[in-house]
């Protein structure tokens, strides 16, 4: 595709705004340690404006402000500051380099939320800005609002702040209610009058479409926050704005091959989960399920794809469902090292199908369940849970598992923080032939057996407290990895059977390659 | 606001792919009932067209294309299709009103993909829209990968459609790879050739704005799927569509009074979460925290909001946390019936700030609490959980209480499908007089205190096997609900604790109420 220029620059500025707009979003709060650690990965990525918080909520903000400040990072940290001079005193205070100083332009927000007259705003507008440049301040202007302000005012408002000193002013869909022709309209008028930024929220949908239209009509710099977390529907997300821009019009913004990274960062700070089909950062982002989209894939990585994963620092991934065909199929078994011929694929896909119409995400313990079975192949298990008991509710989790291990059984129980976590010990505890259950390393001399649990993951639990649970569990022993789910109303038994399920596997996929190669010997 | 014009429609047609393209997204299965139930509402939400599936997957898929196609809906019930006789067939064997026709069109995909030529899939093309009209078929033609396709090979192959008889063409995004410029270019030149679809993609976060530039180009019908479910970064949400369309524009989709059910709906049918910071459907999307935004909300609605919450059948929430203020926590406290003077509220606010910094959730129960010491109250409890211990694991999940209430100590035991469950019918045990544990309705003649678990909520656990996790409860006896959060890294105590700590609020707002009210006796 040809590229259509967005905009005469070759770069456009983004102001991250995560630290301050994401952190006001309702079930959001961010320790001063979390917040340095989120803008240490907005510099390394480039980022070039980090809005560290709203310096007047609190002394803890502004602790964490001044943390951020004192960081040393390339990029310039800036306070948000309403419309009043002790806010730009706490954000002086705060050791910041600049403000974003927000005053109310639509006359619902002047006249009804603040009480004050255009004439009044226009006077303090101009004290302040003046004020935070007497101090050596940065000061971009924020007309709050301003999408639903009159245009005339908006103009004499920012202007004035560009009179007495400002560096620049934002144009804010504050409350996401423009269209892009309302922000060409405004943004076009306002970038005549100096530099421009752009400050657009989701309600409508219209984030990312509003930057679009607001660059074209000649803005330079754009406000976002990663992951779009923010009030009500968020803002613009900045990871969206960065691959767009670069992408579609070869516009620079942020190094790119960080963003998947940064997206995470901030999901584990804020708890706010990724969702499976989100641009960037999704689970789902680059992985494909369906019969034609496998196939196509697995011929050419471009053919499902807008753009490589490792653009954004990811990777692809093919899984099963109930759209598998043959190639993906085919190709995930020999990710298992299992070979099979083209009647054994056609039964092997059959039931794979079956089983994602059932609802069921199919794993990897799945897949080769199903691949033992087509070949005739009687499984004996490697590892089995016979008898599993937890106690919880009281200060010390208990579980006792019997597994059989071989020929042979075993008892052992453990304690945790909950009764999973004890099963978890019970059931390494059981593994381990002194009872001292080793981990992750080397396995025992004397008939232990070593295993990393690589993740746990449960969704989340909506449906009361007898719904059905599933646990989705990843194991892995030296080299070899495998995925299991389990699900069951109990969440205890649903854990420790997913766990014990996929030793069994990695166990049994050990010993198919030990029997394949007989002059080679195990690691272990 | 003025309104610009986007296209001449006073109405522009929807065609849902949630069933289809929105069930291709990994992880998501949905069965023949659950696709019943989703073509239901969004036939009542009025969607124009509903593709249900893709006839060509399985017996199962075409067994759920049938039911959705007999259940008599005013919307035409589609199938995909690809561009071979038998998947036509298929199609036809459900018993539906028309076929979503795909036909490679960029040369990655007629070539690579395929392995044929630009004249051969023309020629099928025709030959298959022929068949498909003489079997009565409504049909649209898709050109797969359209937006990387080769414009003058595009116009060709979807002009030969139309001449053979199809109904409308379709401008196909597949991989979301289009920026709206490229949209644009497309879209004009096959508007001219008949009625066109758009069908876009979310991978650079473009697929309203790709909507947006398309409807402008003259196409007048859009694919999309509730909460942009769909392969990778999923399709154009379906409900952002709509409501762009009719707050921006005038222009008429469907009932946007249904929006919100019809996003949950979907959400309970895939298993994807609703985002919390998502237009329309978010938890957050009419929520409002921060100390600025909930005094604007409370003097005027419409100041933080871009449209009423009511459009879209929901409803305004204030809620508390770091960024809390007075005007926010002082309606909060009066939905409590609980009164403070200005220096018990200043007193309250801080607290709350304070709690919301420490990452935490502020909900009503930390609010009466705090306002509790505030104001010097020495609360004497209700109800308090001294003992609890629950056994899982094994084929009969118990959990035993022991509760003090008002002066006396009851001890219970219940079983449950799991610890939780099994903990909760222990103390539902303990607090029916009888042992019989009332339910929702009367209070027991003999002391027993019936309640109802409104919701009970576990966000995702992801941390490893002794991650702390957060239960939410919320709780109700007659008119009065109440929210209470619990965490620990054992999920039995967590979810017993928070049920216990609930109603435990709950009868001192009764006994508050029934003080305050001396002539007035309490309901139980």
């Amino acid at each position: 595709m040809t590229r259509t220029p967005l905009t005469d620059l070759d770069e456009v500025q983004l102001l991250d705004t995560t630290l301050r707009d994401g952190e006001q979003m309702p079930g959001v709060s961010l320790t001063p340690g979390e917040k340095v650690g989120v803008a240490r990965e907005l510099d390394a990525a480039g980022v070039h404006l980090i809005e560290a918080g709203s310096a007047c909520t609190s002394a803890g903000e502004r602790e964490a402000i001044r943390r951020v400040a004192d960081e040393g990072l390339n990029a310039t940290v800036t306070s948000f500051a309403r419309g009043v001079k002790r806010d730009v005193d706490h954000a002086l205070d705060c050791g910041v380099g600049g403000v974003n100083l927000v005053v109310p332009a639509s006359d619902k927000h002047v006249e009804t939320k603040v009480g004050s007259t255009r004439d009044e705003v226009v006077e303090t507008t101009v004290e302040l800005v003046e004020y935070a440049k007497d101090h050596g301040l940065w000061v971009e202007v924020l007309g709050e609002d301003g999408s639903r302000a009159d245009l005339d005012y908006l103009e004499r408002l920012l202007g004035a702040g560009l009179d007495a000193g400002a560096d620049r002013i934002c144009y804010c869909d504050t409350v996401g209610a423009a269209d892009p022709e309302r922000t060409a309209a405004v943004v076009s008028r306002l970038a005549d009058l100096g530099p421009t930024s752009l400050h657009t929220h989701d309600d409508l949908g219209f984030g990312l479409a509003n930057v679009h239209a607001g660059l074209k009509a000649g803005a330079d710099t754009v406000h976002g926050t990663v992951l779009g977390v923010g009030e009500r529907a968020g803002n613009v997300a900045l990871e969206e704005v960065a691959i767009a821009l670069g992408e579609s019009y070869g516009v620079d913004t942020v190094d790119l091959a960080r963003l998947y990274r940064l997206c995470r960062t901030v999901s584990e700070a804020t708890g706010v989960a990724l969702p499976p089909n989100k641009a960037v950062c999704g689970a789902n982002a680059f992985a494909h399920e369906s019969g034609i989209h496998t196939d196509g894939t697995l011929k050419d990585g471009t053919m499902y794809e807008p753009y490589p994963p490792e653009t954004v620092g990811r990777e692809r991934r093919l899984v099963l469902g109930k759209h598998a065909g043959r190639a993906g199929v085919k190709a995930a078994l020999a990710e298992h090292d299992v070979a099979v011929d083209d009647d054994e694929l056609r039964e092997v896909v059959a039931r794979v199908k079956e089983l994602g119409e059932r609802g069921k995400r199919v794993t990897d313990a799945d897949l080769l369940a199903i691949a033992d079975d087509v070949r005739g192949r009687e499984r004996e298990r490697h590892v089995e849970l016979v008898d599993l008991s937890a106690t919880s509710g009281g200060n010390l989790p208990t579980a006792s598992v019997r597994l059989r291990v071989g020929d042979e059984e075993r008892v052992a129980s453990g304690t945790g923080a909950g009764p999973v976590d004890a099963g978890l010990e019970a059931v390494r505890a059981a593994l381990a032939g002194d009872g001292d259950g080793e981990r992750g390393g080397e396995d025992g001399a004397d008939g232990g057996v070593a295993f990393d649990l690589d993740s746990y993951h449960v969704d989340a639990i909506t449906g009361g407290t007898d719904a059905v649970v599933t646990v989705e569990v990843d194991l892995s022993r030296g080299d070899r990895s495998v995925s299991v789910s389990a699900s069951d109303a109990d969440i205890t038994r649903a854990s420790v059977v997913g766990m014990v399920d996929g030793l069994d596997r990695l166990l049994a996929a050990e010993a198919d390659a030990a029997d394949a190669e007989p002059g080679a010997v195990a690691d272990d």
